[in-house]
């Protein structure tokens, strides 16, 4: 088996030299230090490379059963790993200190988060939908209900669960169909749910004492549509003194019941749940937020539940780099410059494995950008530099979650080819990745989803203006690389994409506020475009990388990680960024074959 | 369960408009008409449909199992849909009749092969070996081997294998290790062998009577590296009359046996087998072809082999755009234009099934143009014609090889996309068809050994002239469009993916003749040209496909097929053949990144 190593350099290089721990001087943070940020990333590796990655094969050999009854068996050392990790206190890192948790920097936790998901995926799962509640929670949960779970989330002996699908009701939320009654005649303030959804991730499982369900349901008398859709904290087991049931019965255990779980592609460590609310009297639940606001409220939360999947998409694609560089520096088969050879000499194999590594910096150094601009969003002290860090930060999520995703599928897939037949052989490992990434395309919003948020919606009520913003620090980069002459050829490279990425955005605006065609036509650009920006940003994050690492080099660094820096930031400049400037193209061809296509005609 | 429907309709077009039945003009066809073939085309579709397809996912969860003492149990109903195709005399039609096949065009065996492969990617890997034994004895084999052998292979009631791989010796098979005896003190000319061969497809199974193995193996003092390497043939069961055991009993049973099978990521329903040779006294084995030549033997018939991969993995792409298509007109999410629609309404999801359908199209129509230049290679009368042609072959190979599988990947991906959360969902289906097309890119050559085929040897050796003189045709259609203000815009961006092409060329053929860099340098290249070449000439097919339809639409024709070609052609040449020009940009950035990087630096 191939050991983890979670790239604790790389996410030092990040936060300290791209970064430059900007996070660390913002108010709140006052207690953070490099030297703290240094040992919690330390602390983290460990975790993840000792106690979660070892359970990744297994996991997903042995995968996860439901017992009679509606109880989840999960693979061996599961049910230990979560409980190091809640018991290490990892689960609070990135919640303030208010709460409970310890108020370290988003760009910490995210780092923390790509770790472990790299090392175990379908275990990441679960603090990752229980950061979610305690978002929700604390956004939108009144005092009682804040009081009596939100601690217990946050020291993770509690999990919590996102209940939004319905077999009817995917993408299109509107369609819920959960009831959710109120009981007046009952004691306390609470409704009674009924219904089933479908796809909850760690719906059910032994891990933890409780689960809390977040769930979307319908009032009644609600209207239709997603202004009749509210959100109700669902336990799985009620508290003491709980409303008791129509029996006269403590209710101790809530009507909500794991009905099945999925066979997966992949994160068989995972369960994914159908859960059936209300076979009873109905499962008890608490109303989070306002009635009617159920939609709204779940998407507040989901902002930053789609940077995690973005994260862990690119967690997943380091695994696959590092799979894929053991073997190939391992492996010996050929000749290079006449003797023999491991695969990793050969030029074709080079190719395939500088790409899937400068691609997974890349992705890595967006995705930390974008969560020190959360940071920033969150924490300046200035109204405007607040305002104008959640901007970007609107429009760098959408991307940071489909592109992270798509890439890391294709960094997955290259981490197969590497290993040739030995890649398809289930024991290596490789396959595993590549099933486990093809779920982050698809969940959290699919990734067409993410196309239409950035370009139907983010662009069009700024103008674009958060996107021009960026697009213009971008070209401050291409200056800064043409200043160094070893550089120019990237500065040209990447200022190629900046006007590419300029005119497509005309392009993407007219057709948003196109009469004729209507606010449709828009979606027909959205994933060409989410593509172009997410090459131009990785690109320019590359720039920034080539820029601090040809520096740290002329300063007399004889550390070998500048020199692969300087690589991987060539490749991806001028051999991954071209393959994103094709969207430009392909955005001006027009989209009359698409807008005259008719599925079924043949 | 969505049903398979083989695209007889697509085959017939290119069949019939594209190639306008060239090859049944060539000498050797008289019999073949185009009704017989449309007669062929319909039996081949219902065999698919009806036995085949729905054998797909229960084999897939079923697998295979082997058994104790070395059987390997199919899952249900294989034997008997194995059995249907060799009684339906399919197992022949694209052997000559001389050989006592049908003799029927490379072409229209390559539309039956897609049919089946798209109804059966496991299954279908048993006469696709089977087809490579036949090769390799048909063209190697001593009269008195392919008297006792082809007839039952040609008939399909014995089956072939291919054995190359041992766990040191991958694409480099230079490593095989393997060794064949001499015998010339026992009865018979014969060699006994001694090794392990590993990745054996359909290496042991109950479905035929006998298997025959070809075996990669060494004879004593034979000179190291591929010069020392001879093909053997060994027999599962002996035939009577063979020469006795060391013990003195009828060796019935030959000492080779199956001593695992492998966990594989997809097709599962395809024993893949380890077999240990002479664990005994040495398995009983007859030279073909020369000794020392194994190597040359293997690859005449692996430039067969590897077309059909291509084709395979275009069965497969079909497949799963018929899973795409028939789950997104009916799933009602959100609305179009103001009310509710299916989700084949919306502009995103559109291009994805666009995106699917028009690369599948262009495919298939690339991989049935080298079958029909196969078939002129073998056929023509003029020895010019079918020497050209067979320069194009070969050329167009390890496009077909790679380009169709790498491309069915990418489908059978999208796919899974456009189902959403139940794309994930194994049940579905559409996840099969990912991890079924995903070894297609590995086996029979990796995609990257058929990269540097292509740039560092099929063009190296003739200095791109066949290359050169595709490309010359593809402008020639190019004009053909122009011609068209219709198709004025097409011609246009066909065009320039021509130029794109052109200039490529040039640099790589610099680039294998630099004798500063030497001949590996070419390796950097291959991949991005290989890509290259394939859009073009898959934008090429596309645009032959839009003047036959616009042809048929200008005459009259209401047949939706031809409007639905005309959208396909234009995605592929609008919207997919940008992407791959994008690879001149890759070529022309220069290979120092790759030159200079140490993948054990980091």
């Amino acid at each position: 088996m191939i050991p983890f190593a979670a790239p604790v350099r790389d996410f030092r290089f990040v936060l300290e030299e791209l970064l430059e721990h900007g996070s660390l001087a913002l108010p709140g943070f006052e207690e953070a230090s490099p030297d703290l940020v240094e040992a919690v990333l330390e602390e983290a590796a460990r975790l993840a490379n000792e106690v979660w990655a070892p359970l990744n094969a297994s996991g997903d050999r042995q995968g996860c059963r439901r017992r009679d009854g509606g109880g989840v068996t999960l693979p061996d050392g599961f049910i230990e790993a979560y409980r190091a990790y809640a018991e290490g206190g990892w689960n609070g890192i990135g919640v303030s200190e208010a709460l409970g948790g310890q108020g370290l920097p988003e760009v910490v936790a995210s780092a923390v988060q790509e770790m472990l998901h790299g090392a175990n995926m379908a275990l990441g799962l679960c603090p990752m939908l229980t950061a979610g509640a305690i978002e929700a929670l604390a956004h939108h949960g009144s005092d009682a209900l804040k009081e009596t779970y939100l601690p217990r989330l946050i020291e993770g002996s509690w999990t919590g669960t996102m209940n939004l699908t319905e077999p009817q009701a995917g993408s299109d939320l509107s369609r819920v169909r959960t009831r959710a009654v109120p009981c007046p005649d009952e004691e306390g303030d609470h409704y009674r749910l009924f219904g089933q959804k479908i796809f909850i991730t760690w719906g059910e499982h032994d891990a933890a004492e409780n689960i809390l369900h977040l769930v979307l349901a319908r009032t009644p008398d609600a209207p239709e549509g997603n202004r009749g859709i509210s959100l109700f904290l669902v336990p799985k087991y009620l508290e003491p003194g709980s409303p008791v049931g129509a029996d006269g019965s403590l209710g101790e255990r809530n009507d909500v019941v794991c009905a099945s779980i999925e066979h997966k592609l992949g994160i068989h460590g995972s369960p994914t749940c159908t859960l059936s609310f209300g076979e009873h009297d109905g499962a008890i639940g608490y109303l989070v937020g306002e009635e009617g606001r159920g939609l709204n409220h779940m998407f507040t939360m989901m902002n930053e539940a789609r940077h995690k999947v973005g994260v862990q998409g690119i967690g997943v694609a380091e695994r696959a780099c590092q799979h894929a560089f053991a073997y190939a520096l391992d492996r010996v088969q050929g000749k290079a410059r006449g003797s023999e050879a491991t695969i990793s000499e050969h030029l074709d194999v080079r190719r395939m494995l500088l790409s899937m590594r400068a691609r997974t910096d890349a992705l890595r150094a967006l995705a930390l950008y974008c969560a020190a601009q959360l940071d920033v969003a969150r924490h300046a002290a200035d109204d405007a530099e607040r305002a104008a860090a959640q901007a970007r930060v609107e429009v760098l999520i959408p991307v940071v979650k489909a592109f992270s995703t798509d890439q890391a599928v294709e960094i997955a897939s290259l981490g197969v080819q590497v290993h040739g037949g030995m890649g398809y052989i289930e024991e290596t490992g490789a396959a595993q990745l590549l099933r486990d990434a093809r779920i982050a395309p698809i969940y959290e919003g699919t990734n067409g989803i993410q196309a239409l948020d950035l370009a139907g919606r983010k662009l069009q009520r700024d103008g674009g203006a958060a996107l021009t913003s960026l697009i213009d620090d971008v070209e401050a980069t291409t200056q800064a690389l043409a200043a160094n002459p070893a550089l120019a050829g990237l500065a040209r490279c990447l200022a190629a994409g900046v006007a590419d990425l300029r005119a497509a955005l005309v392009l993407v605006l007219e057709q948003g506020t196109d009469p004729e065609s209507g606010p449709d036509a828009v979606q027909a650009y959205a994933t060409p475009f989410l593509a172009l920006v997410g090459h131009v940003l990785c690109a320019w994050q590359m720039g920034r990388a080539a820029l601090v690492a040809s520096a740290a080099v002329e300063a007399g660094s004889d550390d070998p990680f500048y020199a692969a820096k300087l690589q991987s930031a060539d490749f991806a400049i001028r051999q991954w960024l071209p393959v994103g400037r094709a969207q430009r193209a392909v955005i001006e061809a027009g989209m009359e074959s698409l807008a005259a296509f008719d599925a079924a005609a043949r």
